[in-house]
């Protein structure tokens, strides 16, 4: 159960600008035109094929991708590995740092490990080199004995759909109208998650009671938050996600990129828009950010994301430590109490300082509670872009720097 | 070498309010009221307690702290260690979260390790009660065969500089005009990362060879910059900083804190004012924050950081993919240049967009280099500060939230 909390007084306008945001998100769906409302359906298939495949002798998964190839497997990785027993490790390879690249190849176990080639296009730079690199340094043959190990997601038609029909390796495609950031429940997060051990067909279940949930008007807190923020958007600017759990972070840089990307743009009357995203991790966060929240400029919105019960939780023991007898009264108490009543005593100061909050709360973690956080998020970033009036799923800006990469490395 | 790119067209107003804010930190250091400007000196003399010290029995350094007592030496660890052959390994304990703490503890060889407690005030909720937990758990006897393997870095007269007393064990001060966050060249850094083997005089003395530049202004570039940034905090309210390597993502949440809580004041004359700071990693965030700088409001300023020279390289071979051969451009060049020229790349289609941008580039990841970059930023906080007419070296906000927690977890 995830329990989100957010209220608008109503008003007429607002109730017009929040009704024609849901009919556009619906159109979008309905059309075929935005693929990811009903991707919960749509990957099962997926699901079924891996059932066919023996992975057994597979004990590392081992992701080449970047952006929306890693962020959001990533983000389900770190958060449900604490909770599944024996799922098989997973290694990314994202960044062309080569001191990151060194260190995650030395872990690599050549022959308990699956391979997946990740790109939407297929020719992206980074994901691209490592590849090689791999390929290189571990001596794969891609048509002998290590095909079975190597396996490629993409658009069909692309440049790495044509090597993997060039080699016979197994392919799994991303729909085209899925875009790089919305892609995490298609192949891209589905098939590596489950080949880990994850149990994906909850967490799809989770994502898509949520959907329809909102489609059926049964989350219109979601069209509340977005026409809010959407009309601040100029006052509070920034976004604040502040998780109360270590293992949230992953899921907050994927919330960056999907919240950054998507709605940092030129509206369609030539303006800029955007709502700057940023992931801040409770309590440590409360040492750091949190003076700059309370008396800094207000051009922030704060929404906490707590975990009621960390089911693995430590008692904090009734030691004294002399000279310090003064924090006895933690003495007998859980973490998980602890921080849960940090995240609590954090929003209050906060709402008391004048800035806008909401939250989000988990029961436990699932891998339906993290489904459902990932539709929110996503249904919650289209509906924005729908009232800011931009392209929520292109990316246009990050064309001219590629542009001067190639041009200056081809020299 | 570090070389630092920033200027600026002066004009006499902006002449006047650079030199007002240099005498202002002048008189911060001469008179003594804030200490961390004369560190690389004073700091000295830990290294040489320390050398009396037999800690060839330790192989791991436990920190227990958070905030300013965690965040500089995970920062200077996280980016030495790649280049410091037989660094011991550093484990932290920082935050309230029962999955980390429950999986830190499993990583700790107890009779290998030596635990550092670190609070300036000492009697920081999340770090006393890791502290219980650890003596409990370890079965840790403090006036005994254990007490060589506890030490206390806090305030001169704190309570855990009374805990420490009790129980006779290693002590460490912090003067008192060092705050938490600019404290990381303090007895809070200095003792475990030079125990940890990290050669900590050269850092020192990086960080020294700076501040004493910048006092012989030699590097009046940071006067300038500071007058840039405070006057533009209106408009430009948001800097960003992207670094070109994996490793340097601790250093720049180091920075998130030192600009955040430093700069988030209300001022003087009773106005909230702030930059609000981001780290960004490149190549990474290429495929996520990028496109909301180049697109979005026009309300940051991005400052990129590069290493010239990994030193560790790793060529791309040169491997073509069947299909993909338009990638073959990158071949036989080396990840080093790829991620350099995309930092390249990028902070020019940042600049063409019209944002501000300026670059740090390190020649090599050395320890001086990471020492000029830290005493870098703590010159520019105090800058802003003082032109900001704040007090940059409390934090009265973080308050309330903390008597909150104490009612509610007391009752």
């Amino acid at each position: 159960m995830v329990h989100f909390d957010y209220s608008l007084a109503e008003n007429s306008s607002a109730s017009e600008i929040m009704s024609s945001a849901f009919d556009s998100v619906k159109e979008e769906m309905d059309s075929d035109r935005i693929g990811y409302y009903k991707l919960p359906t749509h990957s099962l298939a997926h699901l079924d094929r891996l059932k066919e495949l023996d992975t057994s002798s597979f004990s590392q998964i081992v992701i080449i991708g970047i952006g929306g190839s890693s962020l959001g497997i990533k983000a389900i990785d770190s958060i449900l590995r604490p909770y599944t027993a024996d799922a098989k490790e997973m290694l990314f390879l994202e960044n062309s740092d080569p001191i990151t690249i060194a260190e995650t190849m030395a872990k690599i176990r050549r022959d308990e490990a699956c391979f997946f080639m990740i790109s939407k296009s297929g020719s992206t730079i980074e994901t691209t080199s490592v590849l090689k690199t791999l390929i290189d340094h571990f001596d794969i043959d891609l048509d002998g004995s290590d095909k079975h190990r190597v396996v490629a997601i993409t658009d069909s038609g692309s440049v790495l759909s044509d090597f993997a029909k060039h080699h016979k390796l197994l392919e799994f495609n991303i729909p085209d109208n899925v875009g790089g950031r919305f892609s995490v429940l298609s192949a891209v997060g589905v098939v590596p998650l489950a080949m880990a051990g994850y149990d994906i067909e909850a967490l799809l279940a989770g994502a898509g009671e949520l959907i329809s949930d909102f489609f059926d008007h049964k989350e219109d807190h979601l069209l509340q938050k977005a026409y809010s923020y959407a009309t601040h958007s100029k006052t509070q600017s920034i976004n604040v996600l502040f998780s109360y759990a270590d293992r949230l972070e992953d899921l907050t840089k994927w919330y960056v990129q999907l919240w950054g990307e998507s709605l940092g743009k030129i509206d369609k009357d030539g303006n800029r828009v955007g709502l700057t995203p940023i992931g801040l991790i409770g309590a440590v966060d409360q040492h750091s950010f949190l003076q700059l929240v309370i008396e800094g400029p207000q051009d922030k919105s704060v929404t906490f994301i707590n975990i009621e019960d960390f089911q693995r939780d430590i008692t904090i023991p009734d030691v004294t430590l002399e000279g310090i007898e003064k924090t006895n009264f933690i003495n007998n108490q859980t973490f998980g109490r602890l921080i849960n009543e940090q995240c609590k005593a954090t929003m209050q100061s906060v709402t008391e300082s004048g800035v806008s909050t909401d939250s989000i709360t988990l029961d436990r973690v699932t891998p339906a509670n993290i489904g459902k956080i990932i539709a929110y998020y996503e249904l919650l970033t289209s509906l924005i872009g729908s009232i800011f009036g931009v392209n929520t799923y292109n990316q246009p800006g990050v064309e001219l720097g590629k542009q001067i990469l190639y041009k200056n490395l081809s020299k």
